[in-house]
């Protein structure tokens, strides 16, 4: 069984932000798979999808921190300025924690640990909506 | 065919843990694909799993200094500190390193190059047992 | 069906390259189908592939500016020099760039976004040619 489809999210502001419900709510046919894997795939180079703790926002908000500390908006090596100081970043941030997710599927249900949830990682101060595609595969 | 299986891990000190035997141990239906893939999925947020080196143990450990160096615990700008300064530091690696790994599967084995070996990236300092979840499919 | 093959990819200096191109000439049976995943793997760990901008030469150059700032070859920590000052940075930027990509097929092509192409991370000084499993997979 395949079932591949867009997801839109709407637009969020720069930051960590979890989505699994979102995400699930989109993809009835999970019940349908007792075994199979859901794959997720962001359409952008300046937003990505990771996994963390789906409890504190303070984690969300410790993960923006590391973020802009480790990949700094005014580190003098950036030559590709010009679509704004927020922009050659985010890509490097985007390749750093990814822009696809492959998740477990048993009986129905994504096998995700009880703390883990799916971020939207929006790298880009005004990023605007952003699109995914879902894909689901097993039996 | 479908596989999906629950693999434990044994508690191990923080760090990079070479474990591509023991995963591949817990997987005797490899043996029975042609074509295929293996997905390794972890079920939680301060542990890891990549890819790396099999044969110096010079580069795990160098991994782990890394790791320290660019995620330090006592940067300032942490707040989720409660439970304990290894915790957030360690959803940042895991984040960073990855949490899922899908590797080819090609005449009833993994596809790995010569040099690959499956790491166990343990990131707190008592991190316990991990559970993975490992999805075999192919023909 | 499943299909599943080696791709060489040419020696490359060190740095960020885009390989879309020559990745879907590979895979002429990409055509064949209407729904699917794309699964990309370098049998290797000091080089890797990611995803990001297609269009300025500029963002590539930028990523490698970041990773040897991030990584640096002088770094006191490291103790695996035995093979030169770019391995162990090599192995650390292989790991957070990541060695496969899962990528969504719809309709015969890669569903990438718009500004979205491949990227062979080359990390080595003089890494040779690098050797891809591609496995085709859908309906």
């Amino acid at each position: 069984m395949w079932v591949q489809r867009q997801i839109r999210l709407e637009p969020r502001p720069r930051g960590f932000h979890l989505v699994t419900r979102e995400v699930v709510e989109a993809l009835p046919e999970l019940g349908d798979l007792s075994v199979g894997l859901a794959h997720l795939f962001i359409r952008h180079t300046s937003a990505g999808l990771t996994l963390n703790e789906n409890a504190s926002p303070d984690v969300r908000r410790d993960f923006a921190s590391w973020a802009d500390a480790a990949v700094p908006e005014d580190a003098r090596y950036w030559t590709h300025t010009l679509e704004g100081s927020d922009d050659m970043p985010a890509h490097v941030k985007a390749a750093l924690f990814g822009s696809t997710l492959t998740l477990p599927v048993a009986e129905g249900r994504l096998a995700l640990g009880t703390w883990q949830g799916i971020y939207l990682c929006e790298h880009r101060d005004r990023g605007g909506a952003r699109s995914l595609v879902a894909t689901l595969y097993g039996e």
